[in-house]
Formats: C-alpha cells, structure tokens, sequence
C-alpha cells in the first residue's frame, strides 16, 4: 500500500528528504513512540501529559503529532491555532507549557473542518518532509504519537522516523482490549523497537462525594497484560471528569490540575521513563 | 487501495459473488449500517445491544460483524468460539439469545491470537464472499458493524454491501469528537446512506453510593452534534461497570441486565428507529 508510483526523479527527492530528517533528528538523545492497538484509548492525551511531565523535571522535551488522521497533539498542549514559522535554520516548531516543543499537521491545515483527503503514500511523504525540514534543536526527548491501530498507515509512518529507542502502549483496563496489546506490542517488534512498557489510561474513577473507586471500564488488565507479555507495567491513569473538560477546552491538563492524581501518576511515569532510559544514576 | 490486479476470470467471479450478495440480501427488509468516525466507542458494544433489543421487541435480526481487523460482535453476543455450519441453503450463521443471528470473520479465525494479516482487497473479497455464502433466511433487520474510521477500508467494506437502508453514528460524549463525527455523516452521505441518527456511549455515571452522576467523557456532545448537524440524536447510553464485566465475561449486557438504565436506554432507542424505519403506525 506504500508503493508508490515514482521516477528517479523523485526517488532521489525522497531520498534527500529522509537523509535530512535522519541528520536534524539525530540531535535528539531519546526517541519515543506511543502506540496502541486500538483507536479510543487516549493515546494522545497520555502522550501529551507524558511529556509535559518529563519537561517539568527538566527534560528538553519535543512531541511529534504523527496521528496525521486526527491531529490532536496541540489542542492537548492547548497550542491548536498557532502556526509553526519558518527560521534560518529550518520549519520552528510551536512551544507550549513547560517549553514542550510540537509539531503537527494540525498546524499546516487551513480549518478544522477539512478533512485530511490524501491517501496514504502522500500522507507519509508530507510527514517525511516535515521532518527533514523541522529545526528540533537540541533535545533530550522526543516523544511520537502514532496513528492508532496496527494497519499498514501507522507501520508506513513509523517506518520513516528513524532510529526510534523505545515503545510505550496505552490501554485501556478491560480485558477484551488483551489482542489489540498483543498486536501492539508485535508491531514494535516488528519495527525492531524496545518496547519500555504498557500504561493503562481511564483507570478507576473516585467519587468526590463517597469517596468510593468504581472501574468502570474493567479492572487492572494493564498490568495482567503486561505480566503476560513480559514487558513492564509504567502506571495506571485514573479517570477523572476534568481530563476532559481540560481536552474539550484545549487547554493542558497537565498543567492546569497539577495536584490531580492523574497528573502524579504522570510524574511517577515519567520517572520511571527517565531511570529505564537515562540509567539509575539519572535525576 | 482497493484496486486489484484482477483478470477477467478474477473479475467474473466477483461479479457473481456481488449478484449473489445482492440476491440473498434481497430478503432481509431493513439494512443499517453502525460506523462511529474513531475507535474506542463502543461502536460494536453498541451494535449488540441494539440488535438484542430489537429481536426482544419481536423482530428478526441479524448482525453482520464487518469489522474485520477487531471482530468482537461474536464476544459481546456471548457466541464466541462458535462455528457456522454449513446448511444446503449456504453458510448458516450462529444464533444468539432473542434469536440473533450472527455472521462474522471471529468465527472463521483459528485462534484469537491470530492477527488478519490480509491486506485490504483480500479482506473485502473475503467478506463479499461470506456475504454471498451466507443463508440469512428471512429477516426484519440487519445490523452491520463497520470497521472504526471513515478511512479506505470501512470505505471499501461499505462499498460491497448492497442497499443499505440508514447509518447510524455512535460517538462519546467529548466536545474533541466533533471533528470525527462529522466525518462519519460526511462518509454516509459520500455512500448515499441517510443517516438515522446519533447515539451517545460512555455518557454520565451514576455513583451507586451517592446517587450522583459524574459526566467523566463529557456531557451533551452527542445531542449538541446531532443539531448542529441536523440530523436526529436517537439516545445516550450510561456508563455501567457491569458493561464491562459482562463484555469481558463474554455474556451479553442487554440479556445479562435488562433492569440497567443502559439496557432500558437500548430499548428505548430500538423504539425510536422502529418509528423511523417501519413508520408510525408499527409496533
């Protein structure tokens, strides 16, 4: 499905491009790609909290928002609106909260309204040159939302960012949610890509009122799964009513309720990214 | 993507294939699609609640599991791990509580651990064969669970299902799913479906301790959507623990829990597109 029809002219076109992305990524220390099996599980609302958190312990940290059917990195960052400029240096991408860098197609699109209509070759060759002609800097993390799934337009994508060092797979806790993880995790291999752990997103809810914790999408399949695929368990994230409201009003949750348990549960995540990645003498 | 390299001999027979399709399709009265713009829904939890519903109101009906990359119609009927026999007349489907009749590729996998590792046109032939094979005797409704996404492949899968009476939308209830649900009416329309409506999953939780309802996906969306669309919203459906428990058990909700507001919210809806599809004078 990736082949495309293309003469020389173009092969060396995107050839060059691809050269490029792999010199001005190389700048990056650690490269993450957060996937997951299926559509729905917020994957980006994790990616998004995640590097938040990582720059809020002082990581010079980039997101890449590759989930170029729905691009919704800087509406999560609260950055949806702003365009990325040009500098000498190549394409700067937007800065949000915490100094997290974003890049997206979200920003190349005219309105929200329009549909991404280009088929798949097309899709990845805008992604590729976006990445050949991006400025990143230098950065410790950058951090890639995939398109969900496991099919052949997240496989094409994240075949071209190169030397990718790590996977991480949200889920959510039910159990029917075991084959699409399995895949998950099969498609990182496939890739040649460690995969550092599975996070499990809209865990328990506590009600303010009774205090009570109901799961009231299952119950603990995160780390079940985890323990069967002998990969570890990163953390669970909570459920709580203002994820989305903070989603819905674009701004970041992250940040705007850094007391929640969400977001604690973020930071611990993010430690145990940076021991796993940095090394136990790290932070 | 969903050109083959087809010779003529290739092409005859999927020619026959379509007309048989069409012929034995030609008995059920009413065919409606379920297609949700992302995954994550709850798109085929719904289509099976709907479906139980409306075989409890009296009515033959069968389900017809298109989502061939997750099939997961077969788990939440309570019918996985079934076969379908083959009868004189063609494939016979399995059959579910009130009676359902189910046809899907679960039944034809080997394990669940197996992945589809079938590329697009080779899934759609297989599913516009079963189409052709199966015996659907005579029936009052057929629901039809398209792949997540508005994409080539529920595209191309939609394509080969002949005369489809009405699309119905499942979203949650976040301001962020606006963007995909206007895709899913758009792609109705691009097929020349009308669409019946839309339904709301994952809506306000009810504390069983408190009483009160915490509205955790968001509040509203789905009916602020459906007018700004002008197209009908048909219900919300609460979120329930026991749906999960029940999904992961493998036992149908609607069967299992007939008092549950959600079972009561299925009915209510079933009522509703009975309204609309067989007119005011029914039931």
């Amino acid at each position: 499905m990736s082949t495309l029809n293309v003469n020389k002219e173009q092969l060396k076109k995107i050839q060059e491009m691809q050269r490029k992305a792999v010199e001005k990524m190389s700048k990056i220390k650690y490269k993450i790609a957060v996937l997951s099996g299926k559509g729905g599980v917020g994957k980006s609302f994790v990616t998004a909290s995640l590097a938040s958190a990582l720059a809020s312990k002082g990581r010079r940290v980039a997101v890449l928002d590759a989930d170029i059917h729905g691009p919704s990195i800087p509406k999560l960052l609260g950055v949806h609106g702003y365009t990325m400029m040009a500098g000498p240096e190549g394409i700067l991408p937007v800065t949000a909260a915490y100094g997290v860098k974003v890049v997206s197609m979200d920003f190349l699109l005219p309105s929200e309204e329009t549909p991404l209509i280009w088929r798949g070759p097309l899709k990845t060759n805008a992604l590729r040159e976006l990445l050949a002609e991006v400025a990143w800097g230098d950065l410790d993390y950058l951090l890639i939302d995939l398109p969900p799934g496991t099919g052949d337009e997240p496989l094409s994508i994240a075949q071209i960012i190169p030397k990718v060092d790590g996977a991480i797979v949200v889920t959510i806790p039910s159990d029917l949610s075991r084959i699409v993880v399995k895949k998950a995790v099969m498609f990182a291999k496939k890739l040649a890509i460690p995969v550092l752990g599975i996070i499990e997103n809209m865990s328990g809810f506590t009600c303010p009122e009774s205090g009570k914790v109901y799961y009231i999408l299952g119950k603990g399949a995160g780390r079940r799964i985890a323990e069967e695929m002998k990969v570890d368990f990163l953390g669970e994230i909570p459920m709580d009513p203002r994820i989305t409201e903070a989603n819905d009003r674009g701004v970041p949750f992250f940040v705007e309720y850094p007391e929640s348990e969400a977001a604690k549960a973020f930071l611990k995540i993010a430690d145990k990214i940076i021991r796993k990645i940095e090394g136990e003498s790290s932070d």
